[in-house]
């Protein structure tokens, strides 16, 4: 049901061949040939689609459902549900993942061939590279093999990044070493100034940034991100990470691998993450903290400590989240009672 | 008052025509053919502005204006004020808003003409379309009439623009099929991917992001906002509904009509606001929740459950704001309270 | 140590020049002729290099730093060290910052000529304006002697920047009035429309916005940032104010000299801040509120009443910090008690 205005279906795949690509068991063995022709939801698939049933929650979705084909577990194949293929497999939301990625592959065969960039005469581009117009190289950068610059999208001088990498339009990237495979969407400014100041007597003076932003590879960044360079080390983030719209990373802090910040978090200067570090929307954290690893910290969260492995944190400032809510629950049942209650 | 550099005046206007325009009373009708030539605020206009008095807390300021014309409603024009014309009116505010529109429409005539913008053979630009230099549109995008392209805007490949819209200088629009009259604020990303993903035992796969964004008509969305594309099915913004600065709006996201959304709030995926929802600066609401219509979210809020129609909320979690208020003072009331002292 | 992809270095220096030019006191003068090539932390930087020892906590890493010198005060200078030159100061942290802007001048030689900028006929340049590739301005701004334009970087008709102004790749500036010596990094949005609308019966009018931002001199401005313009009167932005990244601040804002703002911080419409005001990541103002001189409001609060001068809050509503931290205690204590204490 992709729009075919903005999405290109590599499709249609035989049953079989999806059933070989991402490891999944056709149960009607007899309908290998069968071709689907798109994915969608369950509710809206038609006679040529492909869906997924994951969650017991859409289980009259199921039940009626059109579609030619759906993926599921062997559990939940068992509710009712009609006359449609089923691909069978252990976890139905990524293979189902993995069929959307074979009809949309996330990068699209090259479209755009430097017309309208401005390409510094010192600049290294990889085989394949894509820059669309106005797209801005500047002087020593390097991009590899396969990478694509949005349109008006600027890379700074000396920059390096790698192949089958994805620079939305409009982004500014700067003093930064990016790996293979980073995602980068539009308007996200990578390698700025770090916000730190000396007090004067009069003021403030600004303390020169002198490091860089070194991303590891696999790494997903959204639109209106900000990540700050290191003032003399260097701000890092690991392979794997993957940040959401309108984030702020300050100078010097360390993301591990793994880690997945929702929209509009902020980390201070300093602070070091873990790997596999989960974070809440509008959650932040306060410079110079440790954050462990498999750390979970609640949306809107206020987090000023060190932290250790493993923990499951919110509030502000967060606590492990069973006090969170103790202390919620507490409060909401004191202000019940009356002030003038005699015992209280 | 309005710098000349900034703003081009379509003044002067005579009082007649300004009330016959409005909908106003001019009480001195013997000064129908006077001419204003510009909009001020109380305490600054001249002998030759407009100006207007639609709170109490101004009374001072309207006694002691110069303004050669005020619009005021008969309640507040009994008090004291000097030899100034008078325009009544039930709604001085929306009023003078209307005026302000007379003398600066907000859409001008146009002034670029596609020198140095970049766009596809095969894009559609309908009359008098303006594009500021550095704009891009990209293969098979469509303009409407008289729409504008701020420079260094990219309008995304497929992208549909009503009539009479503005995009401002350096937006990046992808994915989105958007209505007429709709004005989007500099720096800001529509349409970029959803940040979905499906973990896996290694980290997380990106779920491919396979929707759109639509937008419907008198929208107005401000800088540096991120509205993210549905992932199978659409994000919608309803008619007449504003985002102001740095809102994040993630995939799947419905919102309905004549929403007010301030700054930085944030809203988590496949979210549904209903008609006329005000949110305060910095709320949140999280992902897969019902909001009604006609509610009111105080900022700052978390919001996590469902709200009914019309209801009033504020807090973190969000409950309503009357108990939240409560609950603010019965805790002030017990931490004023000296831990030794027995009975708490 | 700093990257030579991205920092040029303006070393070496004797030891000798750099304590004349700071106001430093070379404890072994015999080693004036000494050169130091560049700057670095203690535990990094090797023998050629110049250090800063301004906090206890860092003793370990002085004893056994390899640095050539190192800047710190006399009480710290006690502490165990190698052989190292020892440059005495009060404030080693500022003097450090100066030594870093000695080797690596914020604003470098000029490298980019206009080559694929577009500047409107009637636009006035100072001598020595370096615009990037893509930079834009438009009709009628003027840029002073020095200051630099960003690649892609958009400056609206009428715009004044003053002299030795550091202007981001794809910012987008309009209707400012900007003085000497500023800095906005990438991305960055001065100008737009704030969110003003009066309520009609069927939704919003928009009402014109046509004021101006006013920046001082010394301002610094980080990435992805808004500043809305003011509606009638002007939005003000006062002299050597820092803001971070993703700042949003509304119209008819007026913020005091010297204040530093975290990221993320909102500050709503016609809200006046004093001087030397500071507020941490994620703090919020509401609007027409006034906020004294050096105020201090902690992280993630929101401000819903005015402040007088000096004051520290924190918390949401914010309230002086030592009675929020009480509160919390409070809350804290209560919440660890059964519900069925009885006395409670």
């Amino acid at each position: 049901m992709a729009d075919k205005r903005f999405f290109r279906s590599e499709g249609p795949f035989s049953l079989a061949a999806i059933a070989a690509e991402v490891g999944a068991a056709l149960q009607q063995t007899e309908r290998g040939n069968m071709l689907v022709y798109d994915v969608a939801e369950l509710c809206q698939a038609g006679e040529r689609d492909l869906s997924v049933f994951s969650d017991v929650a859409h289980t009259a979705a199921f039940a009626g459902s059109r579609a030619a084909a759906i993926v599921t577990s062997a559990r939940l194949s068992a509710l009712p549900h009609g006359d449609c293929a089923i691909l069978l497999c252990d976890d139905p939301r990524l293979v189902f993942a993995h069929i959307g990625r074979m009809f949309y592959p996330r990068v699209t065969t090259s479209k755009h061939h430097h017309n309208g960039a401005h390409v510094a005469a010192d600049a290294v581009l990889g085989a394949d590279v894509e820059l669309a117009p106005g797209a801005v190289v500047e002087a020593g950068a390097r991009i590899g093999a396969r990478s694509r610059i949005g349109a008006n999208a600027v890379i700074g001088a000396g920059v390096e990044l790698g192949e089958d990498c994805t620079i939305g339009a409009n982004c500014s990237i700067s003093h930064a070493l990016i790996g293979h495979h980073v995602t980068i969407a539009a308007n996200t400014a990578i390698g700025g100034e770090g916000f730190g100041f000396a007090p004067t007597r009069t003021g403030m003076t600004k303390i020169s940034q002198l490091g860089r932003v070194l991303i590891g590879n696999h790494v997903d960044i959204g639109n209106n991100v900000a990540v700050d360079r290191g003032s003399l080390g260097d701000t890092v983030i690991g392979d794997g990470t993957a940040l959401d719209n309108l984030v702020h990373i300050a100078h010097n802090v360390r993301l591990g691998k793994g880690c997945v910040l929702a929209a509009q978090v902020g980390i201070a200067g300093s602070t070091t993450l873990g790997d596999y570090v989960m974070m809440g929307g509008h959650a932040a954290i306060k410079d110079h903290v440790v954050i462990g690893n498999h750390v979970r910290i609640a949306a809107k969260s206020g987090v000023i400590h060190n932290i250790p492995d493993g923990s499951v944190i919110g509030g502000l400032p967060a606590i492990p989240t069973r006090e969170w809510h103790r202390q919620t629950a507490t409060l909401a049942r004191l202000a019940r009672r009356k002030p003038s209650d005699g015992k209280n």
